[in-house]
């Protein structure tokens, strides 16, 4: 179950101006709420969920006051690993418990999910507006 | 024969929000309507409609009020497999059946055929206007 | 000799919507009109005209009423081997060719000539105005 | 059914020296023999067998007194498209079906199959011994 | 815990050849054995083993008398999602697992280890012998 | 500590056109002012603050009246080599001594820092207005 | 010395239309017009200014009346080998030298310069301007 | 027709040592001496032999006496260009012209030809013995 | 100073088996023993030796009875950081130290240094033997 | 004119084990002895020599008792760049000069040069034998 209490943040060191903080990792994982194949681990009681999901998962914001604390995002992103989620929830779910969390000018989080059934799925969900350049 | 019967949606979860999906397959074919070296398999019986084409097909869109399941989508795309289709059509014919099954707020379908007689064609069709970023 | 006579159309199945379609093929050649270093191949009637030109094209267009029929732009393309043309004409030669056959609503030539004298050329040359994004 | 019947060969032009072929295409499609998630592909009667397999083939060999004919060879790989054939079978059967069509000094075919629940698979099969370089 | 108790075989339809089998998944992921800055992911009780691992598993063999099935292995691989082990016992296990599963006449096993601590590892097992190429 | 008393300049010879300079170096590192891990080297009297960062530096800019003298910036870098900064203050920072010692139309300096944690950061912070292209 | 002079023009084919000419050449070399390293060079009598620099140099214009000719272009390049300047100066310079000769409608020049004391520099100048898009 | 009459040669200069010499073009251009779509063009009397065929050429080569003078080469290769020749017959034909030219002590030409029906051909032929490493 | 003493080792858990382990860091960066440019740094007392270097150091080993501990491996490559060291030396330094500390049946280092003077160096040192494959 | 004279040396630190040290340059250059489009150049009195040559220039050596000073060998490499030599004689000169100043116990030259008439040309060249691996 995600964990958005595990976030924490620091007071935004140069909060006058905007800038902007672009975090990625690949190592995303969870697991696929769904029956079908997966129920065969289900079955074989080996995962809680169903099949496991991988993805990369990007997180780019303009801060306001605060801003995000890298290891305790790395905490909230391993809290997905044994939960069933689909692929829109989990990036809508990520931009809005990280913007609750730091009160972004703006944030995009961007969920690229591995090959499944031969489709590549890339999910991307924004809050705010960016400063047009 | 296109089956847009097959498409399945399933509602949009943060239906408040724009936000963009992208799907991708480099595993899509279909037959060539056309004659010429194709009719050698015609007259083999090895394929009943022309020679065989190749493409990736990208699907973007931002969700209305549904989104594309993806397994059904998978079995959507499988049924063009042995059906005679020019490109222009099937990216355009993908675009409304797929428009058609989810009214999404935008989207753009685009076709990445391989190399024939040395050339390589990509079609980009789209419904729906983006929102300015 | 260029020969947009070859040019062959089919009605756009899909007229009455603005898509893009993008062919490139990395097998262009035709001669280089200058003396020089090819006067060698002159001289010993390797060439009627001068040096070999290597080019990729990409053909970028949204369709009016018509598109281009691949086979036909194939032969048209392939009417350039032996004649000796300037990149700079060739490029625009093409669009007007083209352009005309099938009177797009937006066509772009881009000629991309492999190196000579160190120096690697590109031309893009273009008609029509595209829809904004 | 692969269809080796419509293999055909030319005389080696040059059968006195040992040189080497090597034959590329990704375009190489063939249907999975199990159920599973392509039983719904069967039950929708999309498909004669299960869900698609795509491949990138590569056929390399040393011609003996013959070479494998390119369009035939393309023919013999297009009637693998609707038949149910496992990754093992299929690149040893179509290094028995050629290396009997064409008994060459040495040939090896590789079977490069796109990624199925997670993993990829490449198959390696060769007939008679490579001359050490 | 590893379950080689799931991994299946099938009789190998072409026994009589030494041929390759090479299968990779970029979807391995296991859990570190030890404390440190995992003790937090225990501490907050979301992970029962220590910080998650990434891997790419390559997996090449020549099959002896039977092969391994595929979703069996996939099956396999998921059960170190949540154990703590070691990149040099992961490889090892499952070397010693499949082969003892499939007796192949050579097999390799390589886990590429996503990066910790600035240092990305690689670790590469094997047992039989290679044909001599 | 950062010395940007290091910094010198020379007199833009071209100040009455906007034209832009773009500066990279992947050589730019830095210590971390956080305890954990980083405390071994600590203790250990390794290092005077805690474990190195490393960064890919961008500095782009529209020189005002005068340039930033390449090697003085080399060796305004070399200082932050053995102090303990933050990311997010690390290219702030920069971007202020920078812009201070040469007063440009307009200045951007991204900071792209090696993986910590399976997360990557990039920070882009700008001063002033480009000119719209 | 640069030596403008020795650049040729000929007459646009295609004045009526707005397209562009993008030529690039890594092939450009001259030297730093500094001491220091480069004194050694000076000492040794090898060079008549200083260190070698090494750029690839993009030029790209849309033609007004004339195009630059190719090869009196690449004879002009040449004459930067044995002459010092500093790279601002090489980027502008050859921008004003190369817009006096053809008077293009818009032009732009980019010097993208070898690493030098780890730093790698990349200048753009302009003049006029291009269409909008 | 193959024009080996073209071909030059300079004395070795450092004859006494084995090294190698590797030449490669991009710019290989033949024509398919069969019908079919050929017709198309040789019903048009656009080419003489049949569509055109591009490659790269790969010459690999350790000289004995003496060198291959680079210019002869490029205009040997040229005299390729309008005569009809089949993939195996041009990389040994070229073998023998060269080796015939040149004596060497080992030489290897690969002909990488462009996608035909799908399928990518790739020639390699050798005369002599590479000394062993 | 190079703090072997810092190393740390766990039992082999395959000591068996030869298989092989490869580790590659990015991060590691050391000082130049030497004057020269460096000296400025020195006057300036920025650093304690001369100018920073930076490699990427592949270190590949068959272990014997025991194994490198990857953490006490990260603080040994971090105390080169502020000494001034050879390239040639640091190389062959690591080697010596690793292996006195593991004693591996074979252990290769690998030190792939940034460009300087417009020359990158890579320097491979070796104990013990492969065993061939 | 080539300068061996500027070589220097200094004592192998590891004198008793066999290692290697590879050092690469993009950044050599020289003139072409010959006439022909390089006459342009001599005629203009721009180069002494005929048209400049581009190279990467690899140095590949096992130290004997010393070892390549490094600014010494960009001097020497410097030293090329005003003169007019041959590809093969460059590189075998460059093995010349630098083995008969180090004696290594196996070096090897490789001179990668840039394309000239669509054909590039690698020159590679060995003294010595290295030791099988």
């Amino acid at each position: 179950m995600p964990r958005p209490d595990l976030l924490e943040t620091f007071p935004n060191p140069y909060a006058s101006r905007d800038y902007e903080i672009r975090m990625t990792t690949d190592e995303f994982t969870s697991l696929c709420p769904l029956g079908g194949a997966e129920s065969d681990a289900k079955d074989l009681a080996l995962l809680t969920g169903g099949a496991p999901d991988f993805a990369t998962i990007h997180i780019n914001y303009v801060p306001g006051d605060v801003c995000l604390e890298l290891k305790s995002l790395k905490l909230y992103l391993w809290s997905f690993r044994n939960d069933g989620i689909f692929y829109e929830r989990a990036v809508n779910r990520i931009l809005d418990d990280l913007s609750e969390a730091c009160h972004p000018r703006w944030m995009e989080v961007v969920g690229d999910f591995a090959v499944r059934g031969g489709i590549k799925s890339v999910i991307t969900a924004t809050v705010g507006a960016r400063k047009s350049e």
